[in-house]
């Protein structure tokens, strides 16, 4: 279930962008088990300066290339597993030329039965999904 | 004071924008009783390859056009009511030509003296506007 | 922390749009005392009917120019401090121009360890952050 929304600025090819999208989702088949196919990405782009992303006085600066990125799951992941995610999905992106300074997380929790995947259903509630249990 | 985002693939006519618009919103005050100008929706057209959406492992197929739905709203409601909601939302977007297959509904909650309308103030804590209760 | 979703009717120029997003940060700044640098805002502008904001029934009526609000921030603040917030939000831009009535906002809120600014780290897990405190 996770639906992700990346913000980025305008620029990369379509490649580029379906590569951050591919190590974004692999990041969270890999640390959180879900299905390959449990893939919900909005992605966005935007002229230059519409997304502005500081540092929060951590002392480093982002270039153009930053990955704004919205996670909304289901609650109940240790932080331990929030922490793996998170450093996967920076370690994934590194390798496609997105560099740690430009990786910023942030994460919203709801419940199972707040998703809806097709055909008005709530598949978790209907038990057409099995409930991730962690 | 649902907030509700909606994305989808480019292509759509103003038209064919405004009824998917419409009959979510109709869903919800049909099910949820919510007053007609409780209307808060952001329309977001994407191009081609940014609104990835899989089956979750039910096995079916998305068409182009996808209706990626995000419900923002006061926490409380039961899971029947959102079953009902999404439900709803299902039928209503059929009867425009969104198939079932291309409702993606995630739903997000918050507390009433989380929404400001106007003037910056929070409505529902003024007592301004009455709290729903359900 | 906090990550601000803005979105607007296309037609303001570069330094508007700037404005709008500096007043909602100076309001954060102010009444939440975050750190100046604590500024991540992912701005949208949207062609003409895709805002959809009506008054939940108050009484009024919206222009083009309505900002449209999403905050995601830490919980815990009280309801004082949100509507503080909120005033200051509108304050700030009635000061660029825009009207009491063009102000909707909506707040979503989360945990600390919810957030990396970079590098795949939860900065205020790890210690890097202080956790703000209120």
């Amino acid at each position: 279930m996770p639906l992700v929304r990346i913000d980025i600025n305008a620029g990369r090819s379509v490649a580029e962008l379906e590569a951050v999208s591919d190590r974004i989702h692999g990041a969270i088949v890999d640390e959180y088990g879900i299905p390959s196919r449990d893939l919900f990405h909005i992605l966005t782009e935007h002229p230059a300066g519409q997304l502005r992303a500081q540092d929060a006085g951590l002392g480093f600066e982002r270039s153009n290339d930053v990955v704004m990125i919205q996670i909304f799951t289901q609650a109940g992941r240790s932080q331990e597993a929030k922490n793996a995610l998170f450093a996967r999905i920076a370690s994934g992106l590194s390798e496609v030329g997105v560099a740690g300074e430009d990786v910023f997380i942030g994460y919203l929790e709801n419940s199972p039965g707040d998703w809806s995947f097709g055909f008005g259903r709530a598949q978790y509630v209907t038990g057409e999904l099995g409930v991730p249990v962690f």
